[in-house]
């Protein structure tokens, strides 16, 4: 089945202690719309502005990438810029340039409403409720977000965090918001606030479930170098959501699954700047890591 | 099959942000002999001094720890204090008073030569050696260590490295030893040192394990509540040696599942001060936790 995400859709520039990459495609709904593609179709809702490159447009085709949904409007695209620090953990903004995102305010393709499964990719909240607004029946929707919402945009956080059936965070959000360093407090906090399924991820050490069949404990790819983590998270969740689309039977039976294919899709992300080595992967190459993963985790 | 354990013998006074406990039972020997009693015997290695309380004693004995190994010798026993901060993750040493331990010089009985397991626990560089050196042909030894050593013995503990068959340190000391903060970096690095099974632990994050049979990503147990985590490493280490120890088959062939019921004893050791939870477990308790744990790690 189809999924509709939305997000930013974005230019990212991106330093590292040893190289420089100008005007990468990025954004959460990039990252996640090519990662949830190798597993269903998807459709996109975003926002660009003239300078984007037609080469991206193309990217996102060649992923089969419903684009009726993303707008090229006059202006600028929406251009951030960061820097990593060596150990590849710590990230500081250098530039946001919102451009076209400042006023965008998305009208859905009639056929993107009645889609069954939506991910709400980190982006404004009141944009999440503007989007969940315009569905008819969704049957799964999940939330993803990210600290600067926490800080700026709470009351519209804690409204969607009651709408949507899974919320994900990090782990650094998950204690913000919860007032608790302990993930596991922290879990049962999140599912009071509304979801049924809760996901706090933790970068190289995994991701936690908390949800209707328990916790599950999802482990991270092992990746002895990591190039450029920028959209992993994104990565995570749109492949997480790619997954349970297109499988059959309950979310309960193939969350898990979802899980780890996501965390697969994320390590390939890992690997590359932007989505240099995303656009690489075929399915062969996820599975072949699904696989290993079952066996490093098998006791 | 019994192991031999030498590692520090202590009275730990631990101070948390809610409660202050005096002179508890502590000392990696301790909690990782009592880790290792709920699966094999264990004979003990260390030094107390006069002061060392008998119900101590009456402790290890409730636990069936030999104590042929145990000089009581006249002084103070080693008394370590310390602090921990909210979050737990972050504790400072509040005094350091080594006693008997200062001239510590273990002659082992005779019956301990031929032990066939051998667990190094954290203690001196120059100590473990000395008690290697007695061992006639031991089957399998592991050495733990802590960042002290790292920062003040570095050569011994390198000599030490290359004697043994399994390695465990945390995550931060393995960075510090192999200057890489990626840990499977790091793991490939500490390999080269000599050991054939290099654990890095993570603390509520689990821990990796890299051998002869490739990656095992080992859960930690998930604990809401994290009432002291002073030994918990220690008891990792202990459980698993004392698991593999009872376990018929290779090394290889038990290794997952050792790490596993180690894991789940250091979960009981975070649930109370010193050892107060962890001598109340019932082997049962145990299987328990190791039952959720594969239910939890499943996909």
């Amino acid at each position: 089945m189809s999924i509709l995400i939305v997000g930013s859709t974005a230019l990212d520039s991106i330093k590292t202690p040893t190289a420089e990459n100008p005007r990468l495609l990025g954004g959460s709904a990039s990252h996640a719309s090519v990662a949830a593609s190798f597993f269903s179709p998807v459709s996109l809702v975003g926002v660009v502005g003239e300078d984007f490159p037609k080469k991206y447009l193309q990217l996102y085709k060649s992923h089969k990438i419903d684009l009726a949904g993303l707008q090229i409007l006059p202006g600028k695209t929406f251009h951030w810029a960061g820097e990593y620090e060596v150990n590849m953990n710590n990230r500081r903004t250098l530039l946001t340039e919102l451009g076209v995102f400042e006023t965008f305010n998305p009208t859905l393709p009639e056929a993107y409403r009645n889609l069954p499964y939506v991910l709400l990719a980190n982006i404004a909240p009141a944009l999440q409720h503007h989007v969940l607004d315009q569905m008819k029946k969704p049957k799964f929707v999940v939330a993803d977000t990210m600290d600067l919402w926490l800080n700026i945009a709470m009351p519209d956080l804690l409204k969607l965090i009651k709408r949507v059936d899974g919320f994900v965070l990090n782990d650094s959000e998950a204690s913000q918001l919860t007032q608790t360093d302990n993930v596991f407090a922290a879990l049962k906090k999140i599912h009071k606030l509304g979801p049924k399924y809760v996901i706090i991820k933790k970068g190289s050490h995994g991701s936690i479930l908390s949800g209707p069949t328990g916790i599950f404990i999802c482990p991270a790819y092992p990746l002895g170098n990591v190039k450029d983590p920028t959209g992993a998270g994104d990565s995570f969740v749109g492949g997480m959501m790619g997954y349970l689309a297109k499988s059959k039977g309950s979310i309960d039976a193939n969350i898990r699954a979802a899980m780890v294919h996501g965390s697969v899709t994320a390590s390939f992300c890992c690997e590359g700047f932007g989505l240099t080595r995303t656009t690489k992967v075929k399915p062969a190459d996820i599975q072949k890591r699904v696989k290993e993963l079952e066996k490093m985790t098998r006791f």
